[in-house]
């Protein structure tokens, strides 16, 4: 396997065991896909898959999954905490392996293609392959929801990238783009004061001035006698773990606070993980493929 | 491939290409072993074949190579400058994934066996597969070399562990066992003062009453200015990269030198580099399947 690409579809059952049983199995058994997780929530009525493989692969596989989730989703009946606008929501494609975030991105346009032809599917394109700078931001785009989505589409701004411009009529629109992997990461801090994870929290992100591909919320860990600052660094070739902690740890260091210890949330890269001893090692040039198991990702 | 081993068996050939090519041609080509890397020295008229696999794969390639080593070389005509003992002179088993020392331990004792038998070859088992304490260490096994082998086998305690009671006639004999992977890891020091590496590395090092699995020395980097702890981590599970690095950060300290960098050498095992990043995290209970791509490894 030479290169490796993740998907991360987010699909709008979250209940209905049978149904989340039926759109997993999809992705259960196939050549060169692997299933890593799916969890559901009842609340939010929606369920998240993740699936590494072989682009070829996962794009084919992914294409009969979203089928399957057309044909038993039906949006006209469904309620849930979470943002929505069609059955199969969301389709991020991640780069993890000897693939570029441009061929992410082609891959993620090839799937919109069929997916619009195949199903008579509206879709939207964001994140790295978005057509437009305001479309970049998922939040943007799914404004409105499923409920408003045939308004919205009326006007020019928002007509669909590619599909029929109106919803489809129990699977709405799907929103798909190439994007880098997120890695979720936390550091807690040796206080009980909830403002200074708040305030570190605010210096530290993209939208307060800090890191370019660092989005931040201060947390107060009640549990633990202990503040935190969560974090989602959304490109870690760009942002990295170890720019984030250091500055944590300098803006702390003005209260007199230090950190307890650091939380990486789920899957995280390998070359990630590189970066970070490379920094505090002080190591040059050091590369996965100097790491021992790598040969057999090959 | 729920297990993965090393070995990285040292043969008396390292001049003659042709020779060398007979023997590496045994690791190519064969399902569920990679070779990694191998390397000849004309001075030292020796080669290093480094390959992982299958444990059973492993065995059964290392059997054959063996065969073919003992068959085209001739140890009565060998001169280098590397002590050596036999044909197939070292055969070093490590566990990297899936696979506990004492796995790679019955893997060494089951090739050795067949070694002894098929080939008529004498067998010393040592390090964590040695039979005795005095044993354990390659270089008073390897005294006397080849040369000196059929006396020192006439000796009650340097009888092998297996096999016929004297030395194969060209093939001398083959020294086999289990280690943990070796980490070879060197910290430069902003200093032209050789004796403050050389203390350090004294310091630092398990005969100096330093860390356990840690073997160090000073070494003069004339070229770049610099000098450097030069170490080897024999079992990093139990003697971390990161506490070697920070003793060595606290014993520099004395003389107001600090640490212009390190350098990981060679190969290196995942679990290492998580426990440098969780070390300067402070992650807690971050293991090797979170690592995304591990999930290709399986």
């Amino acid at each position: 396997m030479n290169k490796i690409i993740e998907c991360v579809p987010n699909f709008s059952e979250g209940c209905n065991l049978e149904k989340i049983e039926r759109i997993v199995n999809v992705f259960r058994a196939k050549e060169n896909v692997k299933l890593l997780d799916y969890s559901n929530d009842k609340d939010h009525n929606r369920m998240v898959v993740t699936v590494i493989g072989d682009p070829e692969a996962i794009k084919k596989t992914l294409i009969e999954a979203v089928g399957v989730a057309i044909e038993i989703i039906d949006l006209t009946k469904h309620k849930g905490q979470h943002p929505r606008l069609g059955a199969a929501d969301v389709i991020p494609f991640i780069p993890i392996k000897g693939i570029s975030i441009e061929e992410a991105d082609a891959l993620a346009k090839e799937v919109g293609k069929t997916l619009a032809e195949k199903y008579s599917l509206p879709v939207y394109f964001y994140e790295k392959s978005a057509s437009s700078a305001y479309r970049r931001n998922l939040s943007a785009i799914r404004k409105g929801e499923f409920e408003g989505l045939a308004e919205k589409m009326k006007q020019s701004e928002w007509k669909p990238d590619l599909g029929p411009e109106k919803p489809h009529p129990t699977a709405g629109a799907s929103v798909i783009g190439a994007r880098m992997p997120l890695i979720a990461f936390n550091v807690n801090l040796n206080t009980t004061r909830f403002e200074i994870a708040d305030t570190i929290a605010k210096n530290i992100r993209f939208i307060g001035g800090g890191l370019r591909y660092c989005k931040a919320i201060g947390v107060d860990l009640k549990s633990q006698n202990l503040m935190q600052v969560s974090m989602n660094l959304t490109d870690y070739t760009k942002t990295s773990i170890y720019q984030a902690v250091e500055m944590i740890r300098f803006e702390a260091q003005r209260y007199g606070v230090s950190i307890a210890g650091c939380e990486l949330v789920g899957m995280v890269p390998l070359q990630a993980l590189i970066d970070t001893a490379s920094y505090y090692l002080g190591l040059e040039g050091f590369s996965t493929n100097r790491v021992l198991e790598t040969h057999w990702m090959e």
